[in-house]
């Protein structure tokens, strides 16, 4: 028995549109707990903003709640679905509509695949800069409602900076469109600034345009080592002012990654001896690898002199900055070194981070649940990664090792979610770092907005009914 | 006879924290218009945001319409008030509350001065990049309550890109503070972009946490000519990518503009001989003088072998920089060069920007009324501004002129405002670049968060009652 808004989408859309009942199960919910099928009424396949915006006006009619399915690397359950929901599947709409040459700019449905967007840009020398683990399956659809962010915020900020217009179908299927190709634009409200990183609950993104940057000609890395947090901070601001503008990376590991990635099972050799608290991975992006080799190296003397930093060792060949990346990126040796795994993603101001870290450690080497645990991230973002081994998955667990994590959070300022958004798995500790009066707000504008909560229901927010 | 609600904010704050009567007409409502006196019911001067918090409850409770007066720098009649309005003034809200070295932030009230914080925070050398002609009046909330540009917009972004932390007064008085000091924050909706750039039509900014960049230790700039307009782009991309993160200025002036100010009764000596169509004007922002200078240099040989320019004259000392940076910036020269002068802030995609000009001085030129006109702009960032100088200044013809200048945006995917905002002044041309739905939308959330229409009414959107 379908029921009767099914029957009008199929109708509208086309029965070769939507899936339902076994071809339903067949469709797995989340890339990284493939064993479970997916749950939900139906999948709809839409091709135009015009089919979301049909799909969304009968479901708002019907007050049929709706998840959209991007490439499902979302790490926070905003993905998940139930049986009573609705998946609007965006991989169909994925079609590049410009590739603008002088606007440096390029004009996508939001299913376009991140990387897919990488290998069409490079074609021109143009680099577009959002990068992450995930960017072979993530849609540039979800990685704008996610505001991603990854390697290279630093320099060119987070996708919220990458962003210039964007198409976006409200609860009750209104098509905003605000797809313009301009850097500076305060005719009214920005509304694009609404939609992302709103994690799909205030409207659903159907294209964008981007914004590209030139390619950098030239890649530069290195390795250095120091024992206190406030050389950490120090000699960022020391290594910026020198590199002036081509500083694009700033990646801090605690010893104990360093030596699980470099140890002698990983095959990975390290370029700097064990002994010291912090290592810093440096990268610039120039437009001369020889002189830029010369003015880093001349710095790292420089710092050495002043005992800024205690070692370093400057990559001297394309394979040398893979291996110094693999060292930071290679996130699935540190995975096979853990029992159950437990992430996180928090932030917090920069000068607050190594005390913050070291607290955390020694409150995780007293919990005799926690069997290991890793630290490294994007320093000069304020952005820290946790990796936490425990001995179980129970619930219980999980809170207590969060509560570790995020409960310093308030004191300092920090946030629970730097990157990865709020799902439904952070959802119990958003009000640790934002006040009441400013979840009272999201509310507002989410009622206003989706006034039958259709869209990711009781994601980020509760579904106030 | 003071009315009620009058009364109440006078018992809240003290006497003497309220203008009423003669003392509300001794201030200026404008420095652009210092002739006429100020319209207001009276002024009111918070010293804290539980001030602001105070004020707006009572004006809410009995929908007394409010403005906030800051610098006083609008071009667009965002501060206007009438007999009826209650202004705020920020002035004394003027504390730099924190300057954080190790996270490179400064937080701070809104009523402090944008030449203070560069002041404050170069002598640490730090950089907050925003810059603007008017920063000795602006008062930081109104550059961010504007989203304000300026001059380098294309490397370190407009004002939204620098704000990190905001603290807003709703008009019930709700205080939002998201105040943090961090770059990466995903923990829900990143309510502060709702309120940079919406003109105090949704909130009253009382704080800010700005970012700092690192002070770029040298500074080289140069003047090239070219004829046509694909390469002023060709040699953007050019010149971005041999620069290579250090690109700040890529600024365009026609003809008309070089001329003008070069002319001898301006005493600026030309760099570069007439008789091109295009002036473009580089500078970078590095940290090596000598070393930038030597690859500006072979950049610009390399351009003018390969025709991408025609003509070139490379600063060759602090004095230089600042003469050829008059030529772009003393707007005065102009203006002196003009009778009555209208303004403008457009922005249209990078590629249609050479068409879009030739088509806008053919007509100028057709236009009696108008005896002269000037266009340079931020090229690289798709925005171009307009002196015109015309015989009157009625209201028919302001029309004519903004009709000239702004109906072709709309089928080019161009903005009526790329810097200044929309005040009253633009709104009548909102709707050439913003769809019906985008405005439904605005007034949406303005009704949403502000019922009863106390902030700036009928400001950028008209008063729904």
């Amino acid at each position: 028995m379908i029921e009767e808004h099914i029957k009008q989408i199929i109708q509208k859309l086309g029965a070769d549109k939507v899936l339902l009942g076994a071809g339903v199960k067949e469709r797995y919910e989340h890339i990284w707990e493939m064993d479970k099928p997916l749950r939900a009424k139906a999948v709809v396949f839409p091709l135009t903003t015009q089919d979301v915006s049909d799909i969304l006006t009968i479901c708002h009619e019907y007050h049929q709640p709706i998840a959209v399915h991007g490439g499902l690397t979302n790490l926070t359950g905003s993905t998940e679905t139930n049986a009573d929901e609705l998946v609007i599947c965006m991989e169909k709409m994925n079609v590049i509509e410009e590739f603008d040459l002088s606007s440096r700019t390029i004009t996508l449905q939001s299913g376009v695949i991140l990387e897919a967007i990488h290998q069409e840009v490079e074609k021109e020398n143009l680099l577009f800069p959002m990068s992450f683990g995930a960017q072979g399956s993530a849609q540039i659809g979800g990685v704008i409602a996610t505001n991603a962010g990854g390697l290279r915020v630093f320099r060119y900020g987070m996708t919220r900076n990458l962003v210039l217009g964007l198409e976006v179908v409200l609860a009750d299927g209104t098509i905003i469109s605000s797809m313009k190709k301009i850097i500076k634009d305060n005719s009214g409200y920005d509304l694009k600034q609404l939609f992302i990183g709103s994690e799909g609950t205030l409207g659903v993104i159907t294209k964008a345009v981007l914004r590209l940057h030139q390619k950098p000609k030239s890649r530069n890395s290195a390795f250095v080592a120091m024992n206190d947090f406030e050389n950490v901070v120090a000699f960022l601001k020391f290594i910026d002012e020198g590199l002036a503008g081509t500083l694009s990376g700033y990646e801090l590991l605690w010893e104990r990654n360093y030596k699980a990635m470099t140890d002698p099972s990983t095959n990975i050799s390290k370029p700097l001896s064990y002994g010291y608290k912090y290592y810093v991975l440096i990268e610039s992006l120039g437009s001369d690898y020889e002189k830029d080799q010369q003015r880093l190296e001349s710095l790292l003397e420089e710092a050495l002199t002043s005992e800024l930093i205690l070692d370093a060792a400057l990559a001297q060949s394309m394979q040398h900055i893979e291996l110094f990346w693999r060292i930071r990126e290679d996130v699935d040796i540190l995975v096979s070194q853990c029992n159950n795994v437990q992430n996180f993603d928090i932030s917090l101001p920069v000068s607050e981070i190594g005390t913050y870290v070291d607290t955390v450690f020694k409150t995780l080497n007293e919990t005799s649940e926690v069997d290991n645990f890793f630290a490294h991230g994007h320093v000069a973002d304020g952005n820290i990664h946790f990796l936490i081994s425990k001995d179980n998955n129970t619930i219980e667990l999980t809170d207590k090792i969060n509560t570790i994590i995020y409960k310093p959070l308030t004191a300092l300022g920090g946030s629970v979610s730097a990157e990865h958004g709020i799902g439904t798995h952070k959802k119990p500790y958003l009000k640790l770092c934002r006040s009441k009066e400013e979840i009272q707000l999201m509310q507002l504008l989410k009622t206003t907005m989706d006034s039958r909560g259709i869209l990711n229901r009781n994601k980020v927010l509760n579904y106030e009914n």
